[in-house]
């Protein structure tokens, strides 16, 4: 967890306002809630492995004895904790607030998320996440919505040159189907499959064999990861997609895909469309049920976020399944490769005084800067004024004036700061 | 605690990207520390009856033994826990990174606390503190600076005519002394003097006797509290801070207290100095070691805000005292006086389509507009039209088009919502 100083703030609330503004003018809604949750829900077994890591609050008013009994049965000593990440509290929230949203409600959320996680570097225990939903829109428009909602949302913050990978769950499993691994083989093959990037084909087909999966599935799989074409998947497109998965891929799930690409190809004309279809992409997380999306951009190697489609987690909630997908992007990792700039438009100006002006005298002067539209600090006069000023402009500040007993607003002598 | 719809969580943005935006101005910056903190930096007694409200996160790794081992001793359960305050942690980011920090530094904070308090109308268990601080300034020059930039605020929110009451307690302790409570006696006639709003000098005085307040100086006391003029303590100034007080008030408190009021004077030329001095305001915080404050409105009987000096506490955490004051204004009183008004400037409109209208076609017509600088939300066209119009509207989209197939960009009829 971390402290943000002055500068540090400043340009994650710069970052974080472009955000806002871009999903709000994409259509999307601002929500909040809390950021704890009751235990029992944060702890259903749909926030996967990041249940585990949930910080767990403290029962209120257990006595001895109380805390003695729930040394059997931990959950005892707790009711609340600390949400791990904004899904689960949107399906919460939309499962209590249904009757007062839109029949398609797009939702943003941009608030911290909280995960016990050993300290590594760009791993924080409290971070924000920026997360954009669409609830109760099954076609490929939602998904459509939330990947040219984000696309621009980089461009905003001067990251052009996103794309997204994209895939479908549903694909995956038909993928795997086909081969002939078995439905319970499913979950431990898709973790082998999240690592080809790191460990290549040879990896996967040896990992998989090492997991004692059906030999005869890991043979043919292999097969098909040697195929030359299996990487190029670009440009989007049907062709593209059919290519890139073993024969007589299931329709409906390619045209859902092409659907998307084709919305997406609209809303950016000029553009190569900005997507990927990646038929290995998995996201660990186990709630999705169709498309799957990554954010990359040419500048890192990391993804920049990711989301999917869950429409079985509202019904968890809601008692009635509504269809639901989502986007979040990685703040965290964002902030760090966005331009620092200064604030646009006012003037920030130190006002360096001696000693011995009076405090109204000062109160003064200050006011009618602040007036006239600038940002104003005072700075009592020290020997060392490069040293003060340098300090300012690090600080932000752009303008000096020298302040002595007697200098009226009209004779204040602005100056820039180098 | 609460979930905040679009139409709430946007007012509440709205607000605070004003105060935000007026507290820079008069330059202070913003910091964010984590939510949470030390346990026993929680619990160091600086905190008051809010150490008892606050929610403790259960220890992670704890055994069924460990538990047990706790029974006898709760902090065993617990290292960190959720902030009561904004005080106590902007303390600790003093001292953890002062070098890094302006020598008189200006925090910002704008955050949530959490209290268990029990569930009662307009008391919550989330809420949002907006704190400005002035750490490093003896001077009256900060509590200026601060009453200021408050007032500012409020106006800026279309809250004019705010005023600060404000008191020293210093002079507090003093008039005590000068009456004959002993130093013992100090915290519960404080508590007593507290109430006089509502119980009035009768019931102050009987309330002492009750304590068992030395005699003599409950007599003294009742009698200054009947004087006539001990109501009227309009306009600010000397004149009327002595006529409050009892005669012979110490001469440093009473010119500290005119060097604010001069101050607030000359930043705000043209309006009655909007201080009111007021002998018998105590606020609760046992850390306050000067100048007090509190924030009235005309529209309100209840208090907006307050705060005061606590040049004791950032040694507790530094172990060298730096002179330190702030205010904090309620937010979540506030945000319910403020006008909602909806974004000036950019249209927004929703695009009512066809069922049979292609993703692709929405996408690109969505794309058109927001490039216009409009925000655009999609809706299926519905049955009942005028209820999806008004829908919109109550969410502040100001227009609407509808779409059937092939219309294009160009023949997009934008029309206003009534």
């Amino acid at each position: 967890m971390r402290d943000f100083l002055p500068a540090d703030k400043a340009r994650r609330e710069r970052v974080l306002a472009v955000i806002r503004e871009r999903y709000r003018a994409h259509g999307f809604d601002e929500i909040e809630t809390p950021v704890m949750e009751e235990y029992a829900r944060l702890h259903a077994g749909v926030g996967g492995d990041n249940e585990k890591l949930a910080y767990n609050v403290l029962k209120r008013g257990l006595d001895a004895d109380g805390i003695r009994a729930a040394a059997d049965d931990p959950a005892q000593l707790t009711d609340l904790g600390l949400r791990y990440d904004l899904t689960v509290p949107l399906a919460r929230f939309y499962a209590s607030h249904r009757g007062e949203l839109p029949t398609v409600f797009r939702a943003i959320q941009i608030a911290p998320v909280w995960r016990a996680e050993r300290p590594q570097k760009g791993r924080y225990r409290q971070f924000v996440q920026c997360d954009i939903d669409i609830i109760g829109d099954a076609s490929a428009r939602a998904e459509a919505e939330l990947a040219v909602a984000t696309l621009d949302t980089l461009d905003a913050l001067g990251l052009e040159g996103g794309t997204i990978r994209i895939n479908d769950r549903r694909a995956l499993d038909w993928m795997l189907d086909s081969f002939g691994f078995t439905v319970d083989e499913r979950p431990g093959v898709l973790i082998t499959i999240d690592k080809l990037d790191k460990i290549g084909p040879d990896g996967v087909a040896a990992e998989l064999r090492e997991r004692g999966a059906t030999a005869s599935a890991v043979d043919a799989f292999e097969a098909f990861l040697r195929r030359p074409q299996t990487l190029e998947y670009r440009p989007f497109g049907e062709g593209q997609i059919r290519k890139a998965l073993p024969d007589a891929a299931p329709d409906d799930v390619v045209a859902h895909l092409v659907g998307i690409g084709d919305a997406v190809a609209a809303a950016r004309p000029g553009d190569d469309v900005p997507l990927v279809f990646d038929p290995f992409l998995v996201r660990g997380m186990g709630y999705y049920t169709g498309t799957i999306f990554e954010l990359a951009h040419p500048s890192v190697s990391y993804s920049l976020g990711g989301g999917g489609r869950y429409d079985g987690m509202i019904g968890r909630f809601l008692g009635q399944d509504v269809p639901a997908v989502g986007f979040s992007i990685g703040f965290e990792r964002i902030v760090e490769l966005v331009d620092a700039q200064a604030d646009a438009g006012a003037t920030a100006v130190v006002l360096v005084h001696d000693a011995d002006v009076a405090v109204a005298e000062l109160a003064a002067l200050k006011a009618a800067l602040i007036r006239q539209g600038s940002r104003v600090r005072l700075e009592r006069r020290t020997k060392n004024l490069k040293a003060l000023l340098e300090r300012a402009a690090a600080d932000g500040y752009t303008a000096f004036a020298a302040v002595s007993v007697g200098t009226s607003p009209e004779a204040l002598e602005i100056k820039p700061l180098s």
